[in-house]
């Protein structure tokens, strides 16, 4: 089944009134939230990692203002009341989608989160790490880190570790040949080549003590100006 | 607060035994769960991805249960009973890590799902898209898509796009400064000139209409064999 996201659009606002980015509840209308309104979980996502930043509870008025407001709101099962996440720490919640299961009782609400996540101060409410999704140039970069710690014979990566002429080469090597794949207009000669130079170029910037990390920030600091 | 990972470490079981890959519970046992024991959700999350699968419930013979085989077993609330995931579809959830919260009552568990996860047969229960990270590598994507689809005077990318003799000699321009830079063992001049690099191979591959994705599925199967 398509996976229903839910509509960010405004909808007539009855508890609740908005003056600038502070969210005004009519006090007489959260007193009045039946204690019996259906609470279903929210996990809320980071857009940028995929992380799980937490779990929270949420009613229909805290649904109702999270769509009013583009804020993750939540109803605190401990306080019974209705909760704007960051509003007290400034950690906002600004929705991006949101998203039901197949059974409709719970809610997935990829945010893009201000500071931390958890009232910790901890990036995520289950772990100050932020886990990196599985990925080949990660997978090889663990092989790089192997071979350094446990030379092994016969190893490639190993014999151009060892020698940086040969592997910068290599690298010069394999550019000129995506170059020419490419002037040649063959896709899957393109793809082959693109793997090769991107693996001397990773190994490369490995035994220079240099992180994809690394090469990715300073492309950010690019774009962000 | 640091995360608890929990331990998968064999515990006595009391409740089941394992016979190879099955687990056989003792009816008594199950049927003796009181139904007071209390429920916690639990976010299964797929390492590969990042992306969020379903959210179940466990009790304690649940998360028993998942230590001692190394797969999710739930509470199904609608049934009343325990449930291995993918017992009967063959979509198992071979556990990484478990997870608790800051306030320890929800768990994040880290599967290797096979598979869909979703009984609809979806990726997962709030999708059937696979959520990427956000990553300078899509968002320079996504700007060579609209510098093709609406052309900016002055842009740089778009000039290079226009021109593929120019932008194939800036690679290989880019490449021996990377080499060179190597050679000198900075590692800031490194940094910037592999993201030179970086930036002219992406975009002369989206030129080719190769993707990133491509070349990474191609290092996938170099590295399978």
């Amino acid at each position: 089944m398509k996976s229903l996201a839910v509509s960010l659009t405004m909808r007539p606002l009855e508890c609740a009134t908005t003056g600038g980015a502070r969210v005004h509840l009519n006090p007489h209308c959260e007193a009045d939230m039946p204690s019996n309104d259906p609470l279903i979980p929210v996990v809320a996502q980071d857009v940028k990692t995929n992380n799980v930043l937490m779990l929270a509870y949420a009613n229909k008025l805290a649904l109702r203002m999270t769509k009013r407001t583009g804020y993750m709101h939540y109803w605190s099962r401990s306080r019974n009341k209705l909760w704007k996440k960051g509003e007290e720490s400034g950690h906002l919640q600004k929705v991006v989608s949101l998203h039901t299961d197949c059974d409709r009782d719970t809610i997935l609400a990829r945010v893009r989160q201000t500071g931390p996540a958890c009232h910790k101060n901890t990036y995520s409410c289950f772990t100050d790490t932020v886990f990196k999704p599985e990925d080949i140039f990660e997978t090889l970069a663990q092989v790089f880190r192997e071979r350094k710690r446990a030379p092994k014979k016969g190893s490639y990566t190993y014999a151009l570790m060892k020698d940086r002429d040969r592997l910068l080469k290599k690298l010069g090597e394999e550019a000129v040949e995506l170059i020419v794949a490419i002037q040649n207009r063959k896709k899957a000669r393109v793809t082959a080549e693109a793997a090769d130079l991107v693996y001397h170029v990773l190994l490369a910037l490995f035994t220079a003590g240099v992180s994809l990390d690394d090469v990715k920030a300073e492309l950010e600091r690019r774009h962000a100006t």
